[in-house]
């Protein structure tokens, strides 16, 4: 591999990066960071930097960075047989392990586990079967997918559409018109300030009802959320807010879609967000946290009551046709095994609320009373900072302030320290490993109050 | 690992196939195979059965199985960094030297390269970028897609919807408003039998150009198609079809869309597709070859043209929202530099050339004049075999007599040779590794034959 110059060059000449202005970074303005390692929550680049990573890449890297059984994992299956496809009743022992392994950690009604790359592709396949089973349930009309404002399930053309976030839809033409949107439940963010959190709630399930009674039940399919909200704003729900949204759904016959790929597998300190909120979903959404990032691998879990209506259609049907090539890769799956097992033996989702809640406790306890800060909240490992520019007033900064950008910047120059700021709002977000000690939640929280004073004078 | 019968109940109980009769399969009265190894051109499975796999995978594992060179460079990568993120300038060695190696081997015009994890969410994302450009340029109107009827561009809702085949539409209300479907260039099923090769051409250019002036150019963003339809039936253009689709594409300013997920990385015995038949892209959809499968990766490869487009839609709105966790996940791209590595060191594609040349001969010689057969095509390492009830009068099987798939199922029990039964037609697919020896391409054919006279004695 190359180490000099070359490389920076063949960057700005060659590779298309995600979610970057893509000008500025083609000009040389923009900075580029070539990751070479990492071990725990630490990575290192190639100019020899080493950073605390307190969002875990981008909150996936769960069990941390350098794990050598996961690696061992990957490096097994890659020699023993890297691919074989799994349409038509094909697999492999990695991931047929793999799907009861998840089945055993889902609640108990869930039945099956299909298998993509991503946390957007898995809810594709949702909606895809969403729409399969009321076709075969003989109701065409009911197909509309209800989801929040600031939720986050993907970035393609109709899940970046479920996505509520405008920068995934500006200039796009998204979203797309199965797709509607309804209050998200961020108490911080309520239309009136006198309102307590049972209020709040009682707002966000009567937008909900009306939305589906001016839209006509009959006419939706599902709803689609995230535990917490996450790219959003980190946000966990008010008290009762799941219950109340779950009896709504019940009444009308819509199913819910409960996208996992931020909480599933420990994040909140419970191994799935539904159970952490007793959400009854009837599909998961899971990536992320399935491999710990280690290999590309998303999942669809699938209740007992859509599966069955999913068999009915092949018997009247034939053969679904839907699938990726890489379905249940081979690879991803080993990596898979050896990521939900490593959290087993190290007691990883213990590990990750205790010392999240310490870290959420330390946060709030270093900032309470700023004047600039709005809000600390959080749920197991992740936390979030939202600055205002009056805290007492609730008044928010203007966009073109960048000030949650500038924090974060500030935050890993001087303390080098990766947060995150979350694309709509000014949202310091924290997501770390879950091996994250008390002394590093401590190293966190002093640089996010230095990088807050030294940006907010 | 497990090796009981226990994983047979895993797998009926816990795992969702991609593509399969899932209550069948639920029920044990389909086949279940796990595949635990595989060299050069066969693969194992658990009960030690071993076939000739002359379907690659899902034309996909190139370079064959059990390549140390491949499975070494994962290895390395899930030690060294087994993840980090591409977003906002962050990379790695691996991706961005692919990037270059893929913009090294592209047609001249390509500037950058976007990667994603599947043939899927490569078509998502050029859709995206193809309706961001339109609207960057101030012509937001010009949106729709064209496609061909048999074309295969994915299986999400807007790639199910590109793809023109019916068992990835049933039922899921497929395909989506945005796309619109003309004539497959499959000059064996032609409307009228007395047209030339040369009349067909323009037949099909007729109904492309009647298309867009019905719909009206400025509608019209993009044409997307495989430089040899895939799994539509696995058809070669015919002569001179190409260079007259891009002339009518050029004179509407419609971009072309090269779907070379099948094609691309040598299968045809040119380095892409595109390169092959002359074509002109805009955009070119890499997966399948780019890794030979030993790990999940796409890419989008950007003309310069449409790159400058981005630059100053990033100029004007900022960074640009789309994304995926996994683009350019490490282990994937180092999977990616050594196969191509290893392509070039083996000058692979030319022996897909030559191999593939000898195969449809060898093919086309075995089957002359069989009353059954209606056609032999194909193209590098690409090879399909029609049945028909009569060759002469072009009299097709119906659908419910599975002709295909009975013959394919033949070969595979008793010459223990995988060919894959096409979707919609009796069409046996051919698409072995590029490492196939005469021998096995001789062993290929006769099965074949065996397979044929068996079922349609």
């Amino acid at each position: 591999m190359l180490r000099n110059d070359q490389l920076d060059q063949w960057d700005r000449d060659s590779f298309f990066h995600p979610s970057t202005h893509l000008a500025e970074f083609a000009r040389g303005n923009l900075p580029q960071r070539v990751v070479t390692g990492g071990s725990g929550c630490y990575i290192q680049d190639r100019d020899g930097t080493r950073l605390l990573d307190a969002f875990a890449g981008l909150y996936c890297v769960n069990v941390g960075y350098g794990r050598s059984e996961i690696a061992d994992a990957i490096a097994e299956q890659a020699k023993e047989l890297a691919y074989y496809h799994a349409y038509m009743g094909h697999g492999t022992e990695a991931s047929i392990t793999l799907a009861k392994m998840i089945l055993d950690r889902a609640p108990s009604h869930m039945s099956r586990v299909y298998f993509g790359l991503s946390g957007s592709d898995a809810n594709e396949t949702n909606i895809k079967l969403v729409w399969y089973a009321n076709n075969i349930l003989g109701r065409p009309e009911k197909k509309k997918i209800i989801s929040r404002w600031r939720g986050y399930h993907g970035s393609g053309l109709v899940t970046g559409s479920l996505t509520g976030l405008e920068l995934f839809h500006k200039k796009f033409d998204l979203p797309l018109p199965p797709v509607l949107h309804t209050q998200a439940p961020y108490y911080f963010r309520r239309p009136d300030r006198s309102m307590s959190e049972a209020d709040f709630v009682t707002h966000c399930v009567t937008e909900l009802e009306q939305l589906i009674e001016t839209q006509g039940a009959d006419t939706i399919a599902a709803f689609i959320g995230e535990p917490v909200l996450g790219t959003g704003g980190i946000v966990p729900p008010p008290d009762g807010y799941w219950p109340a949204i779950q009896a709504v759904l019940d009444k009308h016959d819509i199913l819910l879609i409960a996208d996992e790929v931020v909480t599933g597998f420990g994040r909140l300190g419970s191994m799935f967000g539904s159970d952490h909120y007793g959400m009854r979903p009837d599909i998961m959404t899971i990536a992320k946290g399935l491999t710990s990032a280690y290999a590309p691998l998303s999942g669809s879990i699938i209740s007992e009551k859509l599966w069955s209506v999913l068999e009915q259609g092949t018997d009247e049907n034939g053969p679904i046709g839907h699938g990726w090539t890489y379905s249940a890769h081979p690879v991803s799956a080993a990596a898979g095994v050896a990521n939900l097992q490593l959290i087993d033996a190290q007691d990883l989702v213990a590990q990750a609320g205790a010392v999240g809640a310490y870290l959420n406790a330390a946060m709030a306890d270093a900032l309470k009373g700023h004047p600039h800060v709005g809000e600390v909240r959080g749920e197991g490992m992740l936390c979030a900072v939202e600055l205002v520019r009056d805290a007492d007033a609730s008044v928010f900064f203007g966009a073109d302030e960048k000030v949650g950008p500038r924090v974060a910047a500030h935050m890993l120059e001087h303390a080098k320290v990766i947060a995150r700021a979350m694309p709509q709002g000014d949202i310091l977000g924290f997501a770390p490993p879950f091996c994250l000690t008390k002394g590093q939640a401590d190293e966190i929280v002093a640089a996010t109050v230095q990088a807050i004073a030294a940006t907010l004078q």
